[in-house]
């Protein structure tokens, strides 16, 4: 299978993009090719499709039940239950959701920890997108639940390749107050062995610091630093509240992070993350949307707009996170985070590529696209999306939304029911 | 003219809306009348339209010409120098735009504050939404250029009805750092004589009120209470920097508010809007989007969403500003705030309608439409649109949008080059 995009606007000129199989094949002013498919580029512009860096994508089916509640309440009476009762069928709908509403907003990759690993990878393989799929590991320190936990993890791990090389298994340590000391070892220990990513929770709230210090005497990072668990295999999520020292026990382990600025904002976790400090440290950082109940979206363009606000509110520089950076940690440092081949439009790298509508109100006059994108679009912009040289959305319409839509509304509506009988 | 809705969802009950002229004649489960139109509501639900508190409209045309600069910097060497240069032709076409991009994201009412005051009436007008239209009024404390001013606003005055009732004349005199004492007091005094409302820049920096201060002796809203300035006729956009004295005098001369949190972000006005204060004190409180220059975009389900992420993180308070408050903000209270015949569907109200598809992969499952709209949706989910009885948007199209897309565009570089020299 091959693609040529003609003429299409990249890096401020009109170029054609030639895909042929998974690849870019060649990019240039005018490419005299035959392909199997030929998409017109006028009036669009090709971006490096987007990374979101940490989510839950089945939460999508608790979108809006529960929101505006305080965040122990919202857990234990709405959250918490209503998992408790989700099957993997639940879970395969929920993130075939997710799959499509970021095959809608342009992205082709996301960093998931979720219950029922089966039912996510299933549906990102069905919809034909990435991801990195974790299961949550929570053993609440009790030795058997981790015990349970490992072996379930062996056996994903064993099994990863029934699901085709567009999904990756990673592991997905909770946090350190939900996983016992000797199971974030054993996490730390298992990725160095087989060379897979820890997806992991840190540093979300002030709480989880006090606790840590009360119970080891240190803050999380020195103790994670302690216990082993810290390298490059290592995604921490949120990172809000680090300080200098954190940082840099975190450069030194070239730890990845990845910041959610709209679940932080919602869920008031009563920081920001530190953005200049990492980036100054040359951490690798990515964005993410977090799950669908603290978001309540996964559309990056908007997650990325958050984050460059944030970052001036709090810092108070109308400079910081300008819109060109704030599109690179959506593409190429989200990358380069996950090890992906893409997040630049080149030869040789992955087909992943969005392909923005510029004949959009929000996108006019359009005097720079990375501006109009963080600052004025959202991800409803995009028009086609390619990931691994498929066309995944044409005309901002995916093949069958409209049954997956319907599905997973049904599925929704019956676990609520299931979960209150 | 009449319309019927058939079977749309409304406050959570499949209705039909019958909706004669421009008014909302009738409203119930289902109504057996004949109608020149019949809209399916199968899979939509009705809302009120939004209101946009304070806009600069026709700063489409600089969209995203120059971010990510200090503000001075960004005034002076940017905006400014091109500003200058704007004919009432480009304020047309830059309004019409706007118009374009308010119509497709929901809102029928907008109040602004910008130059060549014809020019945007004129596109209000034929777009067919509604604006409260201010000329900057803008003396720089030079009594002829205040004499100028004057002059303008009493012949803009005069001439108010040549737009038709959709099209509402106020004053906008800029800020206290740019317009004098005598001419604050006339505006005061026109509006009171006349009954138009003033739009008004008000305690958005620290270095306004620092400026009052050493100037006056006093805070900005205290100076304004000792020139006779405030009243029910003033629009305060901003409030930023307000003190609980200042609050205290707001409310006691009934003061309208507008909170613009994307811009106080991205501008890093260094405060947050009071509003947990503001709303104790029962200050009738709108949102905006400000001018595009400084949000980049007009959709007020976003600067709604922002609004809610904004206090959260602020007060540290995750239930503030709950969905179904915010949504509020943008229908309910602005309709108040404005004095429009709208905000809450009913009969005898203005037919202002929006029609949100359900069938939206971000308003999937749906548990709540408040919910849904805030933190999932954004503008891209409204497919049908109703002002004053004429459907504007039909399946998220206007009717030649993509010549005021083209033109818009052509006169915004047009605009650049001819300010270049």
């Amino acid at each position: 299978m091959s693609i040529i995009i003609k003429g299409i606007r990249l890096n401020g000129k009109t170029s054609d993009i030639f895909i042929e199989g998974n690849r870019i094949k060649e990019i240039d002013d005018q490419l005299d090719v035959k392909a199997d498919e030929v998409i017109p580029g006028e009036g669009k512009a090709a971006v490096p499709s987007f990374v979101n860096g940490h989510t839950h994508a089945a939460m999508t089916l608790l979108r809006g039940y529960a929101d505006d509640m305080p965040l122990q309440e919202w857990l234990q009476t709405k959250i918490w239950p209503i998992e408790a009762h989700m099957t993997e069928e639940d879970i395969y709908w929920g993130a075939k959701l997710a799959c499509l509403e970021m095959i809608k907003t342009g992205t082709t990759f996301f960093n998931d920890m979720y219950w029922h690993w089966r039912g996510t990878a299933r549906a990102v393989e069905e919809m034909g997108i990435r991801a990195a799929i974790s299961a949550v590991f929570i053993d609440l320190f009790d030795a058997q639940k981790a015990k349970e936990q490992i072996a379930l993890n062996e056996q994903l791990y064993a099994e990863r390749d029934a699901f085709g090389p567009r999904v990756t298994f990673t592991l997905g340590p909770h946090a350190i107050y939900t996983v016992s000391e000797a199971a974030l070892r054993w996490c730390a220990e298992f990725a160095r062995d087989k060379g897979v990513l820890v997806h992991f929770h840190l540093a979300e709230t002030e709480e989880e610091i006090q606790e840590c210090l009360k119970k080891h005497g240190v803050r999380p990072v020195k103790y994670l630093e302690q216990i082993g668990f810290l390298g490059p295999h290592l995604v921490a999520c949120h990172c809000v509240w680090l300080d200098e020292e954190d940082i840099a026990i975190l450069k030194a382990h070239e730890v990845r992070a990845v910041h959610n600025p709209t679940s932080n904002m919602k869920l008031t976790v009563g920081g920001v993350f530190p953005y200049p400090q990492l980036r100054e440290g040359g951490i690798i950082t990515a964005l993410g949307t977090d799950g669908c109940a603290s978001n309540n979206n996964l559309d990056m363009l908007e997650t990325a707009k958050l984050a460059s606000l944030l970052q001036k509110f709090h810092t108070g520089d109308p400079v910081i996170m300008p819109a060109h950076e704030a599109l690179d940690l959506i593409t190429l440092q989200g990358a380069r985070a996950f090890g992906l081949e893409s997040g630049v439009l080149k030869a040789g790298h992955w087909a992943d590529i969005a392909l923005v509508d510029l004949n959009n109100s929000q996108l006019t006059p359009h005097f720079h696209l990375a501006s109009d994108l963080i600052y004025a679009a959202n991800g409803s912009c995009i028009d086609t999306l390619i990931c691994d040289g498929r066309i995944l959305l044409r005309g901002g319409h995916v093949e069958g939304e409209e049954e997956i839509i319907a599905k997973a509304r049904e599925k929704a509506f019956d676990l609520v029911k299931r979960s209150a009988g």
